[in-house]
């Protein structure tokens, strides 16, 4: 199995992706990883975390890279040679099964939509974010990937987040739930009500709308909606969870006696920190491509890289894009590409 | 300053919304109720209360009561003599300057949409949440009135919470922040991309793109988005804040050590639960209506009714509505009601 690495996506790149890198080289002996980088630039990490000549990894250099800022459709058209564009390459050439990248997400989606292509009868690859529940945890899927969708996307997205929950958190009969504003069948928008109609004929376990008072309540092991919605949802997620950091910090300083209760509980802030601590999933897939492709987060750090790269190990092994493809036939729900729309909205 | 309270709306009604009224009677010697109920449900507690023959409250008797869970369409056109439909027709007929409910959200829009009618120039009134910033607080605007928006209506949502956040919290000139994916400008879907030329154009102090990272970072005064969007993050962050609740709860408990802690800083955590208390502010408002009208949540205690009835007084007093239609005009924004469609997302 072979695993294309951009070490030059993400905040900490590329000393976080190479250290984690070596990591993955080190705990997965069968992995094998192609690095895509600007090598004058790695050449000191590379030499740093000893794997200048690890058996198990090939180096291919990228003249660029894409940065956090720029309009994904102008940077692939100029940036040709970036590491995410080569690392896609590689997979569409058959040189590696998979890819992964803590760089710009719009970039990432918009050059393996191209290059990569999307799986037979799958016209949106779309991001399945995992997100804590109040006990556990779920899928949220499409968490950004697509701005403005059609019914016939959302189910596809089902597909997708049922495969995803079924082969790698083992859930026999993964329950799939349509995000809207309010449980009943007929609440939602336009495109929420023409989608919980395509769904509750499909082969899956469908559980019905999930309304946002019930998203950390775990209702559902994986929630569809489109990539607006889950975007703003995902993200703002974050935001709150920042806020209430900043909100804990202050209300425990306030006085002597409330900062030794702290002080005393501090471990507990410790597991409450970790539970928000997605860097042991490693990253959202990307998921309806022809090859395995991972996003980290932005700011991923070197273990956030490590597991992302065996994340993406886990894909291919457990043949993820073959139960994607059958979920979608079994359902009726291929799209034609040739006749449709193809256009990208990141 | 008249207002019109819906005795039977919300999960605690008759008795909260009694009492709440009894509290509003005592403490803001301005106002007149009208209390719209069924008489015999709600006669113990206006002993209770000690409120049944107060100089100020008027007694109007409702047969019906529209439950939460009916389909609110459905319920309207059975229940036409419904505890809401009475406090909205008694607006109508200029008995009443304002309305009360606690009761069934998608029947108190689609009611006054139909009875009290949209201001000049408004097509669609919206709601308006406060939700908590790091520091301070914001508006949501439109929080769950339209499912399915056009940029024109997100326009004139932007006026109306740029009023809200002038009159009532008196910021001089309110930022105003369009939700969506990403930063920059041409990021979004087609409906924020519309409405950010439209918003751009403006006389109002726009701020540009809010995307869910930066929600309650407190980028802006009010944030505007489509009533899908707005009710599921409004609803998923109430559902955020009661998981991490439960998370605070499990990591407290687990040792004597942890527990101690807790105890010593035990009004720590009492400052933490009155940040996400809204009570205080006693209800979102639906702005765009030929009146006032103030829901409170489904589960008002008597203070959230107490704080609508004060809410609601002085959305009056402030001549809130002028200053939407004034806004409304100056941006050149007023929609047509005769030639647009006038449908009911809820």
């Amino acid at each position: 199995m072979r695993i294309a690495v951009d070490a030059m996506g993400g905040d900490y790149a590329p000393g976080a992706v190479i250290e984690g890198t070596a990591q993955a080289l080190r705990d997965f002996p069968d992995i094998e990883i192609v690095l895509v980088g600007h090598l004058e630039k790695i050449s000191f990490y590379l030499e740093k975390y000893r794997i200048s000549s690890h058996p198990r990894l090939r180096l291919v250099h990228a003249e660029d890279v894409i940065e956090m800022g720029e309009p994904s459709t102008v940077a692939l058209r100029s940036k040709k040679k970036s590491s995410m564009t080569i690392a896609a390459s590689l997979v569409s050439d058959g040189e590696a099964d998979a890819i992964v990248s803590a760089g710009h997400t719009g970039a990432a989606v918009a050059a393996t939509k191209v290059i990569v292509r999307t799986l037979p009868g799958v016209e949106r690859p779309a991001i399945a974010a995992i997100m804590p529940a109040a006990e556990g945890k779920f899928i949220l899927v499409d968490a950004g990937a697509n701005t403005d969708c059609k019914a016939l996307h959302l189910a596809q997205f089902a597909v997708m987040g049922e495969a995803y929950s079924h082969l790698v958190f083992g859930i026999e009969k993964p329950k799939i739930g349509l995000l809207s504003v309010g449980g009943e069948d007929m609440k939602g928008n336009e495109l929420t009500k023409e989608t919980f109609k395509i769904l509750s004929k499909m082969p899956i376990n469908f559980v019905g709308n999930v309304e946002g008072h019930d998203v950390f309540a775990r209702t559902a092991d994986v929630i569809v909606c489109d990539g607006f919605v889950g975007n703003v949802l995902l993200k703002a997620s974050e935001s709150l969870a920042m806020a209430t950091v900043h909100w804990i910090k202050n209300v425990f300083k306030k006085n002597a006696v409330r900062k030794t209760g702290a002080m005393l509980a501090r471990n507990a802030f410790r597991d409450l920190k970790a539970i928000g601590d997605f860097e042991e999933y490693g990253g959202a897939p990307l998921l309806g491509l022809n090859a395995i492709c991972v996003i980290g987060h932005g700011a991923s750090s070197h273990k956030a890289v490590r597991n992302a790269i065996r994340v993406a190990g886990e894909f291919v092994k457990f043949g993820l894009n073959d139960r994607i493809v059958n979920g979608i036939t079994e359902a009726g729900i291929a799209i034609d590409k040739q006749h449709a729309e193809n256009k990208t909205n990141l």
